[in-house]
């Protein structure tokens, strides 16, 4: 991560511009850190924010002061905190993912996080079985030593967190403030104070379909493995499993039978290369022993421009000049392509392809994909 | 397989000799070869044995003619025939086995056995669920053309035959004329008449503890792949399931939840290396493309002397003077140790060692372990 440990502090005063930053418009994950190297700061690239977004139809409004007051407020009055990326206690495994949440913020006990994690998972409409084995599988690694992380959904992922009451870090959907689903508000109350509760979306945010993904990738990130405990075809838990396999870590499910349609996704995904697992001693002998280089073996998609922040931030952004925005926007289809790419295409320096990459983005002419391709908007 | 096709009619006085020299006092399927190899035939190894074993305490006596004559009468009264291993329609890829079955009797359509062939075993006391995907697995690999392979033991075999017939063969632990288990008489009689019954030890024996593993291994070596569907820890299933796997075969198993019993057995093949199947299908896909390679990763044991019959067959066995088994002997304890070290500790050559050896274990001294080392009986 790029800064890590170069601000031991951070004044009110830039925390304050950070989240302003990251909630004006067309601002993600990527472009809020290209933003914070190109210009130093958070408050000097909210300054210049209304010059590069210039290519847009309107006039570019970054998110008001007024609205960061009353987050900021609202943050405090649920007792929550605020936790951004380059902070010493920013969770380093999750730290790790290119797609790392800048700002996160959190209740409850950080230290949980800097345990060795393990995530746990499944679907909602889960056996009364697969419920209880999750609750013994959780309490059984919270017994060694893990801090289970979860999403907090009914089924498999409350038992979960039940199982390892108090060392276990919910991660919602939705804003810090707000409890879902509506049949575990007791339980996220009762994590918040014992455990750890994560949350990235601002306070007030209903949870929306597209946030689970994006939460999905917190609860894989936070984790050195994940297991995966009853899952349909395509779901959630799926989709973290897979998270979890492409940042390296190690991905186990549990099997069932083939005729249980509950066993679908566990036994596809052993398939695919997940470590099946049947007893929480093969979860530990597996993490305990985890350097890096997990026994699961996925196929990970070709990421063809992941993003190397420290690359990044060594650019001479200063002397970049965006001027040619417009050419690089001549050069994107709907069809993703790899920055690397476009760098060769155009023959301009990384720096500048990445400024006018920005300048696009902040246009809401760009859309900037998982797997660090770019494509038109 | 040395020999193969170098004896396209075998003498009726030749075939008689074999028998009678395989049904000999402490004759294997790896001294039987290496006394044909040595001599040139059965009958010639027949007059030499009792020369070769006066290391033993008394005189050697041979299977008598006598004994033969009644065994090839109720095998021909059982209405099966012998096969030799070097017989064109013997199967091809059971000869690949270091410890092929010399001899075999059979009934039935031995074309079965040319076709490409898959195991399927599991265990006895099933659950029902199992059984019927047994039958199913089997009726949906016999219509895509697969002869399917089994034990005749009730529970998960008896389905597997019965679902595949007539496309099956039966492979029974005692003699060829011997029903076994008795539930199974009826079926072992259709699969005789439809399918294929095949048999290892002689007509009359019945089925002890010792044969069942050595049944197995011809389950295992007539297939391309072996499907386990419910068994239990340590059950024969899963020692079938390993010889695949050690004779490079694809290993596959249908898992199941670990708060069944039944699944242990499988799911810890599966963590084994071998692959996770759900349907028929599944099966069909990794053994129509399987080409040797097997997608299952066994670690196999080290087998430091497995035995190279070509290379066997090359040495210069009438120059080989077994004078010195006295000092081999000496060379050997109750630990297995490699053929190649004994030739290394001896320095003498591998015609030597392998004829002292031979004489050892003609005169009840020496016990081969299935992975080709030696040790003191």
């Amino acid at each position: 991560m790029e800064g890590k440990g170069s601000q031991p502090t951070l004044s009110q005063q830039e925390a304050f511009a950070r989240i302003r930053l990251l909630r004006s418009p067309n601002i993600g994950p990527i472009s809020y850190r290209q933003l914070i190297a190109r210009f130093g700061s958070a408050a000097a690239a909210l300054d210049a924010l209304p010059d590069l977004a210039s290519r847009g139809r309107g006039p570019y409004r970054p998110a008001s002061a007024d609205s960061i007051e009353r987050e900021v407020m609202a943050v405090r009055a649920a007792g929550a905190r605020y936790l951004f990326h380059d902070q010493s206690d920013y969770p380093a495994l999750l730290g790790e993912l290119d797609s790392a949440p800048p700002i996160l913020t959190c209740r409850g006990h950080l230290a949980l996080a800097s345990a060795p994690c393990v995530a746990l998972v499944g679907a909602r409409n889960a056996s009364a079985a697969a419920v209880k084995l999750a609750r013994d599988f959780a309490a059984a690694l919270a017994e060694a030593g893990f801090t289970l992380v979860s999403g907090l959904a009914r089924g498999i992922d409350g038992a979960a967190h039940e199982g390892a009451l108090p060392q276990t870090i919910g991660v919602i959907a939705s804003g810090i403030d707000i409890a879902y689903p509506p049949q575990h508000a007791a339980l996220q109350e009762r994590i918040a104070g014992e455990g750890l509760l994560v949350a990235e979306q601002p306070p007030g945010t209903e949870p929306r379909g597209r946030h689970f993904p994006s939460r999905n990738r917190i609860i894989a990130g936070l984790a050195s493995g994940t297991l995966v405990v009853e899952a349909a075809p395509q779901s959630g838990s799926l989709i973290t499993a897979r998270l979890a396999g492409e940042a390296g870590r190690e991905v186990m499910a549990i099997p069932g039978s083939p005729l249980d349609a509950r066993s679908l996704g566990c036994n596809q995904l052993i398939r695919d290369g997940a470590v099946l697992v049947q007893t929480p001693d093969e979860v530990i002998e597996l993490l305990v022993s985890f350097t890096g280089a997990p026994r699961s073996r996925f196929r990970v998609a070709d990421s063809p421009g992941a993003f190397d922040y420290a690359e990044l931030a060594r650019l001479d952004w200063g002397e970049a000049r965006a001027d040619f925005s417009h050419d690089i926007a001549h050069l994107l289809t709907n069809a993703p392509v790899a920055i690397d790419e476009l760098v060769r295409q155009s023959q301009a320096t990384p720096a500048e392809v990445h400024m006018a990459l920005l300048e696009l983005e902040l246009a809401g002419e760009l859309v900037r994909e998982a797997d660090g391709t770019v494509r038109r908007a």
